[in-house]
């Protein structure tokens, strides 16, 4: 952590942790091995307040009815709650209009979009994509696709041996045959974050446009999609405290309204007849079908919810807690962290001698410990850093020093044993 | 409604539909205006028992994870409840194998799945795609969009004057350049169940395979995908008192085999490298990205809830209610009735002399009942009748004869006002 990032977190009013783990009802109930859950794989998914699960269900309870397609009081209602959540989303995002966010299934979804209708209709052959060595497997796999119906060529900028993107590499790895750069605004991995404003502007000099994977990003930094003036910007609602199977795509107005649509069906078209059908306007023209209107319910309160926090102070907090169990994990005999950039968000992969990350998992989570181990939808950064997975701690606003005290007596116990 | 199901309906246990709406909370609660909900609008998406509902709410409290990465509790309970549903699904529909089973976001998803991954491949120029005049917006987009990349055609089958598809007008309209037949199990805008198993055989007859839209289907009538020995059998939660944004395709394993990924991600592939990426096996190939996790814990609780009931005797109930329904509306001066062909769900379009479908919806909300008007996502049906629009009711288990008589009393006052 940074010396200005440490002297913020000295000047702002500390955020209560201990205080929000009450909104979320799964850390306060025990484990079948009566232990308290100590959860620290929230770059997985995060857990939820009681506000979203209770969104979801007011929604079932309430207002389910089918959108935009009738007049009656339960439509009515559903299409009030479905919408309001586009606004929140539009506000959350720094989005100009709330027309520039399109709803989607997750972050793996709205890359997708992307790639099928922005990308492909554009790629000749020989055209460039260029991604980054960090990338998530939804944001590597996607290109590796649109390239092949192309004939495009994905690009890679390599990444150091801290697991930092350098803006000299990025820029070297374009050309005037790139199209659109791909990156993640935070590793997933490896909990870098990329100088993301840095390779927007130079990717637009180079003629291509941005598309950045926020996944990792929402929940612990704030975005703004117009300061940053990036192109398209993809989100999960699952990793923003949200609900599973629901999230947006941000995309600049004027490139949606270049784009074919992705999906057909009802919703997404103006008029239809076998002699030739119409599309309706952005964004609905990528939303067909019955929508997740439960899960836009249950969105927009997990927006209201991370709204009702001081942002700044939780971020300072997040920064603090990754400072302190970054340094008591170092301590540890045989520990190696894999990804030590500077400035990095709350993620440490690590390594642990004579120990299979598989083992690590399995250990910690009988004292209650739950965090992840394996390739984490990156192979590529495990192939960079030569190893065969690693085990990952992520965490989110409600963890506390407890839940680092738990983890670092966990791993303690794992090197007295393998060490 | 046919002889024989009358008789059937006679000898079966009367299902008690009063003691299901028990179960719904919805349908318990008074609307703003104090009146009782009379909910007719069940061709648009179905109300979720309680037991639904609380599935949802227990995923987020007791389970949330991310599934199939992580060894830990949590993970590991919401990979058991997101895969249980897989198993009833298959169980539900007649599927062979539960690999069969695609999870997608709905009905729309998972044609536009088929769409591109099994019938893009696969068309040439002049190549033929076989619809029917009745099929909903979401099962015509998805093959216009197909066709148009690929130089293939849409070939349509009419409709009768009853709304009724005839096999012969089908089997008049394949060809040896038919490469997939897709038709719906049942019309969403008229009610019409369509002759679906010599559909299939005939569509094999001509080299083709078949795919139905089961939307309307699912929570209607009994459905063996083994025994129709369809292709495809693609349905959404919603509409089978299940959660919004989460449904099925049912797909022979064969053929899934051979088809390319839909969208690039985590958990659709084998191995990740930037010289090369191999893809999982069914049905995990054709499934990216974190997924809607307390979607399939909801859908896995609404086919827990149907199968607790007789369904032989819930489907007799409904065509009862639809015949009474039927004759007491067509009793209503100036009232026309479209779509009456022989055997049909419990779908009512209808229109009225000098009143817009949509004034019937606004006057008829007002009365607390709840019905669909406009084109129903079937445009070319409402051409084919030369009418702007309909009226749709449409009913599910839950209705009784006391929703139809507020729905034939608000006509009637209707009628009284314009007639």
């Amino acid at each position: 952590m940074s010396e200005v990032k440490q002297q913020t977190a000295e000047q702002a009013p500390a955020f209560d942790a201990e205080r929000a783990r009450e909104d979320f009802p799964i850390l306060l109930e025990a484990l079948p091995s009566g232990r308290r859950l100590v959860y620290l794989d929230n770059a997985a998914t995060t857990q939820k307040p009681l506000s979203v699960i209770e969104a979801s269900d007011d929604y079932y309870r309430h207002a389910n009815a089918n959108v935009h397609r009738a007049i009656h009081t339960l439509s009515q209602r559903a299409t009030q709650q479905y919408e309001a959540c586009r606004d929140k989303l539009a506000a959350f995002l720094g989005a100009g209009s709330r027309d520039e966010i399109v709803y989607t299934r997750g972050t793996t979804d709205a890359i997708n979009l992307v790639a099928q209708c922005y990308a492909r209709p554009r790629l000749q052959s020989g055209d460039e994509i260029l991604l980054t060595e960090l990338e998530h497997h939804s944001n590597i796999v996607p290109w590796q696709m649109v390239a092949e119906a192309t004939g495009a060529k994905v690009v890679v900028v390599p990444i150091g041996d801290d697991g930092s993107v350098s803006i000299e590499d990025f820029r070297a790895k374009l050309s005037d045959r790139t199209v659109i750069a791909a990156f993640a605004h935070i590793s997933n991995s490896l909990g870098t974050v990329l100088p993301v404003a840095d390779m927007i502007a130079a990717a637009h000099e180079a003629g291509a446009v941005a598309l950045i994977d926020g996944a990792q990003a929402v929940a612990h930094l704030p975005v703004d999609v117009t300061a940053l003036d990036v192109d398209f910007y993809a989100m999960s609602g699952h990793k923003l405290f949200g609900p599973t199977g629901f999230g947006a795509l941000y995309g600049k107005r004027e490139l949606l309204d270049a784009m074919p649509p992705y999906q057909g069906g009802g919703d997404m078209i103006d008029t239809v007849s076998f002699s030739g059908t119409t599309y309706n306007d952005v964004p609905y023209k990528f939303e067909a079908g019955t929508p997740n209107i439960a899960g836009a319910a249950a969105l927009g309160a997990s927006i209201d919810y991370v709204n009702s926090l001081d942002l700044a102070a939780v971020f300072d907090y997040e920064h603090e807690l990754l400072a302190r169990a970054t340094r008591e994990m170092e301590a540890i005999d045989g520990l190696r962290i894999i990804g030590t950039a500077p400035g990095k968000a709350g993620i440490i992969s690590f390594v642990m001698d004579g120990v299979h990350a598989h083992d690590i998992g399995t250990l910690l989570d009988e004292s209650g410990v739950a965090i992840r181990t394996g390739h984490h939808c990156a192979m590529p950064v495990m192939e960079r850093f030569d190893v065969p997975a690693t085990a990952r701690v992520s965490f989110a606003l409600y963890n506390t020093q407890a839940d680092v005290d738990a983890l670092i007596a966990g791993l303690e116990s794992i090197q007295r044993i393998f060490g």
